[in-house]
């Protein structure tokens, strides 16, 4: 960690004012896992009765606060949670001392709030491969757990952040009924950012009544609509976690045909995904990437994320170069099908490129004016079928090189 | 293209002392096609009785004169073949006027050497989705076949350079019964560059006499153990080409088991595939990545490519960072086997992390020193099993990000 870098000029005006979510308490404190004179920690204890889902990263060299999240998530209790996550040190690729870290915390969270360890779930985030100084951690337990319910969401959004460049936080009131149902979450996440899911850290918390395989049926589906489908640099990292946690606290029943939940759910998890790429390191660009008329949708998805991925692609975007060929080169180096001839290429309502050709009133300088926004649509049409796919990504500057190019960020 | 960017600090100090090959003769010319004041365009003219064998970039959106190269490679004729080769328009994603485009030349080369039109290769690189000119070319083509002969290997690598900072060229000579047979190539490409092949173009020559299945067979065997093994940004040129004449001159007859003649064309491939990433886009490091242990080479590959493509890991390279972690994160995200506690990692001849952590007598000081040398190797054993692979890359610096955020490179 150099010095912290200016807030992303893609960044949220503020952090924004979220709903308060029943059954949930939080605390944060400086524990110096690595960082000095800010907060690294962050507690959240869910009320009795909560149920928690989650998604988790696919790396095979996942962590082992992964590995443990994963093994106690589908496990019931009726004591409710404690979610603990600390910045600064990823406890990944740590042996079997990485093990032996989380089960001191979870051991730690437990006996300071009575829950057994099977309901503390742990994060971890920071540098990989270095021992995680647990001690550090356990030893302030005692004192968050009687902190619990001093500290605000954006407090917690802060003491997670690594390389993040502003908080991240997004919330929801729905109505079912006629009665509030609450969801409120935050997020880190500005590097090793791709599907399975970068290093990106989200909790959600709402006090929906709900049960957790239905809970986690519409998480692990909307993950792949809103998580899954951001991109910063197409690296994965070895701690990616989202818990969604569900007090009940509002009393209101919540089950798999509850609409208006799903949806304050995804918006919820969505917003959060974009923060996360407007956070993209070195980032001055908000870039959609939409795909239609793909053979498929795992096509188009094939073809969006080869678009959002490629180093050439985001570098046009980075220099408000309307770089159409180089969309075309992505598109044919996908590996999905694509016929030179039918692809029709759109920067924002520009239509650059028709029928394998520039388009016959393409303005240049319309394109490059466009280009100079700060958030760009990149439309491919493969005029094949009906497959559609939209991802997110920002463009690659210095800024990205500046900061991973330091020695150990 | 902006200024000329300095030659990369990993190039070569001088172009080689290539070998003559008899039967080949080589003009270039200024044309104007984009660049002023430098030539470029180059013909290459193969005498009667030549074989021509290539291999091209998988692209769905290859370029007209790549589909039109394919489809004239395994055809035959006793007239012997040209090959014209044009920088500064690729002629890519230019509808059917690209065709058009392709079939001029042809017919222009065509009638200026007395070849059938099926017996002229063409090629081109630079920008994408503008309409060749080709009228340049056409008219220059008369003078240009006036002066074959005139031109060395160096000349033809000069004048078909992009974005490349030096002239790649490579050659050996073989003795097959005592008698020499000679082998030289030159190359071009920069960016762009990933397996299947990079916006590439790379043209071999020698006086072997061999029949056409047979160089076949052997340039797409080598091809997947060169050119198909670097990488410098994960793109995929729609324009790559190789193409190996054999113009028999020397009288030597080579068949399918002549391992010296396999072997020299092998060292001249390897030599331009290596010079072509010393030549990539903003390159300090050249890095060779060797995967041993994996359950099968082609995981191996897919581990070896995914660390060689992870801009963090190439970045880390970019700040001389003995960053393992992130080597760790790569072949997690590879989607092959791999198992966190069986990994083993050495950045030289030092071995850094061991059975799924860091090595017991890991000094980070040796590790810190090596990585700050200009030629570097990087293993991973998975401890899985007998596949291996190497590929090569370089780092990702501030160098790439202004060439490519240039407005139109």
């Amino acid at each position: 960690m150099g010095a912290t870098p200016p807030r992303s000029p893609l960044a949220p005006a503020a952090f924004p004012a979220l709903p308060e979510v029943g059954g949930l308490s939080l605390a944060t404190i400086e524990a110096g896992v690595r960082y000095e004179g800010r907060t690294d920690v962050m507690l959240a204890r869910l009320a009795p009765g909560s149920v928690v889902a989650g998604a988790f990263t696919r790396s095979a060299t996942r962590s082992a606060n992964v590995l443990d999240c994963q093994a106690k998530i589908g496990t019931h209790s009726d004591e409710g949670a404690a979610i603990i996550v600390n910045s600064g040190n990823s406890n990944a690729f740590t042996g079997k001392a990485g093990d032996g870290s989380v089960s001191a915390i979870c051991e730690a969270v437990a006996k300071a709030t009575g829950l057994p360890a099977s309901r503390v779930f742990t994060s971890a985030t920071g540098v990989i491969g270095e021992r995680l100084p647990h001690d550090r951690i356990t030893g302030k337990v005692k004192d968050l757990t009687a902190a619990l319910g001093s500290a605000s969401l954006e407090d917690a959004a802060t003491a997670i952040m690594t390389t993040d460049t502003f908080p991240k936080g997004a919330g929801t009131t729905i109505h079912i009924d006629g009665q509030p149902v609450h969801i409120a979450g935050i997020a880190k996440g500005s590097g090793m950012i791709a599907p399975d899911m970068a290093t990106m850290l989200v909790y959600i918390f709402t006090d929906a009544a709900i049960d957790q395989p239905t809970l986690q049926t519409m998480v692990s589906a909307l993950n792949d609509k809103t998580f899954n489908c951001i991109t910063v640099d197409s690296d994965t990292s070895t701690s990616d976690t989202l818990l969604v946690g569900a007090t009940g606290a509002s009393g209101i029943r919540v089950t798999d045909t509850s609409v208006g939940f799903m949806e304050g759910l995804r918006s919820v998890m969505l917003d959060l995904a974009h923060q996360v790429v407007r956070d993209g390191e070195g980032a001055t660009k908000f870039v959609e990437v939409s795909v239609t008329g793909a053979a498929s949708d795992a096509d188009a998805r094939t073809h969006a994320l080869a678009i959002a991925n490629s180093p050439l692609v985001k570098t046009a975007i980075a220099g408000e170069d309307p770089n159409w060929g180089r969309v075309v080169m992505a598109v044919g180096k996908s590996g999905a099908k694509a016929d030179r001839d039918t692809l029709s290429i759109w920067f924002g309502d520009t239509l650059v490129a028709k029928d394998g050709w520039v388009s016959p009133d393409y303005s240049e300088e319309k394109a490059a004016a466009y280009m100079k926004n700060s958030e760009l649509v990149l439309h491919v049409d493969l005029g094949l079928g009906g497959g559609t796919a939209h991802v997110w990504t920002c463009d690659l500057t210095h800024g990205y090189i500046e900061i991973n190019a330091d020695y150990r960020s």
